[in-house]
């Protein structure tokens, strides 16, 4: 029974907000660009590379692209097509033909990280994990290679704050110019060119990134020093990863003890609790539908670095710690490739 | 720096909610009544009863008589006073008062449960949890003291299903009528006459409680057997409780690892995680402020009672368990008595 | 490669215990009868009841017996086989039969609770859980309805406090005596007559229980008020379902990881972790043989009570919290009538 | 109330164990030398090594040089004071003097890791994690230095499986032999040459140790490949770190619930439960004592790798994770340097 018009307190929020960010002095949070906000961007005219075509890593230079920039693409898989080589039998699936797909967009095909960081003025890149962001910077042909003085290398993939600052100390000790800049968000939001974009490290190379950030971003935040964008990230995700897992321990209880899920969403979408997450991972385990938008393999990893940024300063994090648990066991169930609202069927097997 | 306007996607969810609350037939809700919704309630003319005035049951009542019921109170400090007793040491200090106040804006006072019960068609009850709500019926001059063929008997507390269908046998037994009504929300939501009510048990009285649930609700379920709205209530309420702990374990890690809470805020609240919850239990924190909207004390209680749902069906309740211990050493650090955010401190001392 | 004898740590501890024993002032241990040592026990001349026949139950009627007791026994199935009646669908299979064995050792057959009671002395009982054991006392031709002024009776389940003070105030109410008496051990160790007893309440019903618990038991304790062997047995109880969860998850991660379970136990053998409850356990899973010792069911029941204890002093207990979900997931996979050792199987599906 | 002799069960299990190590095949466990278990060693001839001088190894090293074996000491402390540089301020003050001491006793000392490795047939290795043994190997003047075609290194640190695979992999790259070798045991039974050793990887180095571990430990596994060492004394200590927090949690309990600790210890002592570990870890918390035998920090770092054990196969390991949160509540509270024990501080701050 609907017994009266909800207040939208939503834009309650997001107006609150808007004065917030003019005050807070301790991150550079500026003005909106009217520009930027109206979509008319003007790219950058520096040369910019792509080091990773993942879920996140795809939209992001898809809207590079749109919005005119100059992108030179490579990944495992294409260095593997180039090379004339045999597809690696564990190679992500989602790679697969996406830089063809990209040089029909105009983007050029790069054959190693090292040359396209040599040939490009600004590289990001967007891998999976600690162990291979550091494979790439320092592996055969890796990002290394090709930094001179006055490269810029943006590593926009979710790691802890000591690979980020090793690989930061390393690109600098060759010269170049270090940013950090993880993404909050999902494959929709990197699609749609709304992801938050949390950076850290060389505040010029931030200011040259500008068009970019604005082609595949809503938000951008600059956070001071390297290594304080992948605590932020860390934590921003343990928050999401253990409220996900909550979510699904809701949802499964509601069904063991002959409540409707429907009804249950129904009331929460009401409640104070009511969020776009909430409501869109309701929906994933309502339809059964666990196409991943964030993959539960990655938000076990970052639940994993977490815990370990808690434990590098004596910090208990017991939510993550048993949230971690839950998805282990769901990768246990083959839910890995799944989005991480497949943390539901740890709960139901 | 904002790049580019937020999409208001509260309101997306909003719209797709009005539908699925028409299609949804497992649950009695039905169509706002436009009365309603503008706000002109044509109270019953039913003697309304009301056991109980804490933070949620003052503001219930206050509503009830805005609106032009008639209701008739009591509590435990209440009767106390009007037999001219002595205060409990351990009386809540938020009830003091309350009656004289509700009485200057037109209500009667009761002197017992069970006189409020035999003389008022439909009594309403909420109190702590499932012993005070036992003792209440059970206990001397209770609410079984009054109940008579027809009598209506609301329990709006939330307690375990157990003991709520031990409540509806008794005053089933003795001809009364039953109705389980918890309410989701807090002590800002009950002022305002914006609560959720989960309600299940006997329809008719369901029915007759229509303008007593317009006046303290914005939206009322009808979950069908005795028992479902405890339970339904329950899992609300470990979903928001585990929530409020992950949130805090975040906003500690923020501070322990050298980031700004206030920017790790501004970054949720642009997230899809973003929520009123979220938003408000934030800012309890940034500002040290932990003035009870929802008592730390109960929200441990409902994990607690969550925790023995699951336990009763075998099903693993991890999160809610883990919650459940955080919570337990705020409470060993005096935060009973103050909101639920205030389990913050547990992570910090 | 053995390198060196093992040195015979355990006596060093016994030795050490003895010592201990007399100097402790706050428990009533009493130097050893040397009589009760060599096992020349003189019984009791009153009359004893038991009513409850499961594992723990059935190895003490026995032990009594065989002590040259006068033992009157029931259970609910020997109830029912008395009034001519069917067998419940749901009654324990263990209990099957136990009367009829008893019968023809020498034991007399109660008809029901109240009639043992009225005709015994002393009786005692050992049943499942607090429901069980307020049942027992507060039911139709229960417990209470036997007792009279002098009238004995020993609880020996295991509970919480709250039900055993329940219990003790209606007893005394009628002029009873009441002991409570919760027993720390197995089947094994029940039918050898190895229980420790831990004991509080009346004291001198403890000392007329001299000759019974010499029977029944290798060790008493004496802990003063009623509630406080409840307390105590919670505790070793919880200690005892936390180890074996911790040893099945560390035998599941060795089989995981590529080591030889046999090997982890060889060398935890060797170790100062050495216990026979950690070697039976291992061997159990080493042979999947998870036959009741001690019922999974109750250790989950008792891990449940110990965590309430807790609860009701605001103690965290991480450890008992994240067993009890372990154990939880176990009885989903229904495992409750195995051995507690067979929580391994919720390691492994 | 003693009631009967106990058994010495104890006894019964070492009788057991001593035929199942005759018939495990799996595992390269060999019959008794009489000469090693009268004590009568003959050291072998080839120059030994020692690296790191902590808890564990400065026992060991005293065995080795008791039982006549030609030794050559380093360690941080050491390296700084024969260059006449300044103590760094976070340097372990366990070790300082330590060199001294040996030197009277007849070891030789070096300068650097690499120079030991250079002068020594076989070096032995202990040090604080993996991090530490990594640079021991790898950093400058490092292990890696020294190692030439047929020089032995045994690692005896606890470390996680990639890092001891990684060592391995680079020693045995430069023509050394590598085995590793982590020990279970404390100080005590390092300084009374009683550890146990877990040994994997090249089985002739460990049939050269062989008067060396005869030395420092009572007996000694081979468990084949290198990483395999890692892994089983991971889960070893896991058990025995989570079991730790378990005792320091039922010891809490007794206390906040008003029961005698020591009654608690004089109850588990006779139970099943009874080790070696339960009594000394127990009198520890008894006494206050908290003089470390196994550093604190130390068993929480072995649970953080024995998670990540798990994680590396999607092993949930929900009692380890709870347990490893306790312990960094613990060195949150300034345990870090005491015995695991002091766990228990963490349970009442």
């Amino acid at each position: 029974m609907v017994l009266k018009k909800p207040s939208v307190t939503y834009q309650a929020i997001s107006k609150r907000l808007k004065v917030s960010e003019e005050d807070t002095g301790s991150t550079s949070i500026q003005a909106a660009d009217s520009t930027a906000i109206n979509g008319n961007i003007t790219p950058t005219d520096k040369k910019i590379g792509f080091l990773g075509l993942g879920l996140m890593g795809s939209g992001i230079v898809s809207n590079l692209l749109k919005m005119g920039h100059t992108v030179t693409v490579w990944n495992r898989t294409a260095e593997k097509n180039a090379a004339g080589g045999i597809h690696s039998e564990v190679c992500d699936p989602e790679e697969d033909g996406q830089c063809d797909l990209f040089i029909q967009e105009g983007a050029h095909l790069g054959r190693t990280p090292a040359e396209v960081v040599s040939t490009c003025d600004i590289t990001f890149a967007c891998v999976a994990d600690p162990t291979a962001a550091k494979d790439l910077v320092l592996g055969p042909s890796g990002v290394l290679q090709g930094i001179r003085p006055g490269k810029c290398y943006v590593d926009m993939s979710t790691v802890d704050p000591e690979t980020v600052m090793e690989l930061a100390q390393v690109i600098v000790s060759r010269g170049g110019r270090f940013l950090e800049a993880p993404v909050a968000g999902n494959q929709q939001l990197s699609n749609d060119g709304m992801l938050m974009i949390l950076a850290a490290g060389d505040h010029g190379v931030y200011e040259d990134c500008s068009s970019c950030f604005q082609a595949m971003g809503r938000t951008s935040f600059f956070l001071g020093e390297v290594g304080n964008a992948a605590r932020m990230m860390l934590i921003i995700n343990m928050v999401q990863g253990s409220f996900m897992a909550t979510i699904a321990e809701g949802m499964t209880l509601a069904q063991v003890t002959g409540q409707s899920q429907q009804t249950l969403l129904d009331i929460l979408i009401q409640s104070q609790l009511s969020s776009v997450f909430l409501d869109q991972k309701c929906q994933n385990i309502l339809q059964g539908n666990f196409k991943p938008d964030f993959y539960l393999k990655y938000i076990q990893k970052d639940l994993r670095l977490a815990i370990a940024l808690g434990d590098s300063v004596n910090h208990p994090t017991p939510m993550a710690a048993a949230a971690n648990e839950v998805y282990k066991r769901a990768k246990a169930l083959d839910q890995s490739d799944n989005d991480m609202s497949a943390v539901y069927r740890a709960y139901i097997h």
